[in-house]
């Protein structure tokens, strides 16, 4: 595998250059909405989303024949801290369950035609324990964060982030306390379902976390990802930044892969342009972290499953908004009278 | 035609034994829910959907394969208040814009695979101006609730509302307020775009019709939607009372379709049991009218097109929970641990 992302340094290089919006072809989408048979601005969100596609596909008309579900998977030395209602095994059973199209993000990628990938990142190896030291090594981030970005496709339409890992808000979590401030209790929420002396075992963790490495993540995104996130977020890391790196459109999933995105919104003020909110999840520090970035979910469902599932609902949404801005008539064609 | 409501004894006849819901599907979606491969409840309003849809359905794995959309379409007298930003001969051009599958809602109905069905009601006979006389008589109410009726299909999955008319947010606000109270202020809003003087003008229609029938509609709904309502109105309430005789679920739509559903609630308390709502609109009186009838939009994304729109993007949020319930596999097919 070609390492895109060598060091640290390799990263910043991209970041610095990001590219932009393509301003013609989001004036162009805004044209043809102004001439569609409906009154101006009555599809409001949808019209929004045609012209995010249409700016970042770099497209008039945008599309959404070939979309890319990406779903990484990862475990956590911090489980042992019994921050789950799981055990860490169901880490690898559910991504045999991916593989065999048992999941919810199954169903949903069949609904909808997308493609769907899985990347199980070194399951039988859990990060470090990041209560007592840094979850990852120079070495594994790295690697993590580059297999995330070869995970995405040359070419897309549109990409969609999802992830898998028992533990894993627990790392988002702390990851959003170490990027945005706020002690545990601001970030922490069930996750799959702790409550009770669990959930305050699991804020503890979050705490510790934070206490053993402030220094060294003081104003540096890239180390909080690395001593306090886990694999499957670096990986998501790399993909997000991968994918604006093509200007390719992203709709985000849940609190986990908002955690992981937002490493780059850190790094680079509108670093997150190319991304769309897909949904805002139960998870409290979800909504929080959503303030944080500037986005406006586009659906509310109470949804907690990651896996790329909420982004996936709102899949049927951007279609939505794609076919009205691409099937229907004009006033002219259609010989409607507009406005009075 | 069969006039299944020949009058309105006929009408409350059927609104005093309404069939509830099936509790053994429930119960039996609900079994099988917990089985599926995620943690309980983290799919949410999805399994709520699903539990709906098996409840009305009388099925315990509900189905999303014989979906139809009723729009119906009417025009209004007291648009010559200047209450619109269109004129009236847009209702019968979008109708014809239907037809050639130009609208919006063509494209939403082929993107989910649904039936749709555009029912005019008398375009070139404008209902009477509401200012000064009720906007229907006996014959012509009767007439609209009958067709609105014979328009629901004998069987279906699932019944989407929809309307064209305009002139009916007018009408829709001064159903609203009739049923729940409040003066123009609180049920008025800007429908396709009207702002200032024309604002003002829609305001005063419906406090003057207000004012003029409140002796005849005191303490009666379906005299409110007589007088105040609109041909289109009245077959929604035909159609949405003749889909709840049949046991079928319903989605509603936007403001007209919930004002008009909302006679219902009014004459039967839960006569409204079977219906989902699709969307909250950017219509200010609908959030307001959905708070009245209890029910929580699926999608929040400020539309306001009318035609059934909100209530078919909505279609695909209820499709992927139908998926994920349909196709998802058990913790014991998949041999995935449950919690610890």
């Amino acid at each position: 595998m070609t390492r895109v992302f060598p060091d640290r340094a390799a990263i910043a290089a991209v970041a610095k250059t990001l590219p932009g919006v393509d301003s013609a072809a989001i004036a162009a989408a805004q044209g043809r909405d102004a001439e569609l048979t409906k009154p101006a601005g009555a599809l409001a969100r949808l019209e929004d989303c045609v012209r995010h596609l249409a700016g970042w596909q770099r497209r008039a008309v945008p599309r959404l024949d070939a979309v890319t579900i990406l779903i990484f998977a990862g475990n956590h030395g911090v489980t042992v801290r019994g921050v789950s209602a799981y055990p860490s095994e169901v880490t690898v059973q559910m991504v045999a369950n991916f593989e065999r199209g048992g999941a919810a993000i199954n169903q949903l990628a069949r609904l909808h035609g997308a493609h769907l990938s899985v990347t199980p990142l070194d399951l039988a190896t859990p990060t470090a324990d990041f209560t007592v030291a840094p979850a990852m090594d120079e070495a594994a981030f790295l690697d993590a964060i580059n297999r995330g970005a070869a995970a995405v496709p040359a070419q897309a339409d549109l990409l969609i982030l999802g992830e898998m890992g028992i533990g894993n808000t627990t790392a988002a979590a702390a990851v959003a306390a170490a990027l945005y401030g706020g002690d545990a209790a601001s970030w922490v929420g069930p996750g799959t379902g702790v409550a009770g002396s669990a959930l305050i075992a699991k804020q503890c963790a979050v705490d510790t976390a934070l206490a053993l490495h402030k220094q060294v993540m003081a104003d540096d995104p890239l180390q909080a990802l690395c001593c306090v996130g886990g694999r499957e977020l670096a990986a998501l890391f790399g993909a997000v930044l991968t994918a604006r790196q093509r200007g390719m459109p992203v709709l985000l999933d849940g609190f986990v892969v908002g955690a992981a995105a937002s490493v780059l919104d850190r790094l680079v003020p509108g670093g997150l342009d190319h991304c769309l909110a897909g949904h805002v999840s139960a998870e409290p520090g979800h909504r929080r972290l959503l303030q944080h970035i500037g986005k406006q979910p586009l659906l509310d469902l109470g949804m907690r499953l990651g896996e790329g599932s909420g982004a996936a609902v709102a899949l049927g949404v951007l279609k939505a908004a794609v076919a009205c801005h691409t099937g229907m008539a004009t006033f002219s064609e259609a010989s409607v009278s507009n406005r009075s």
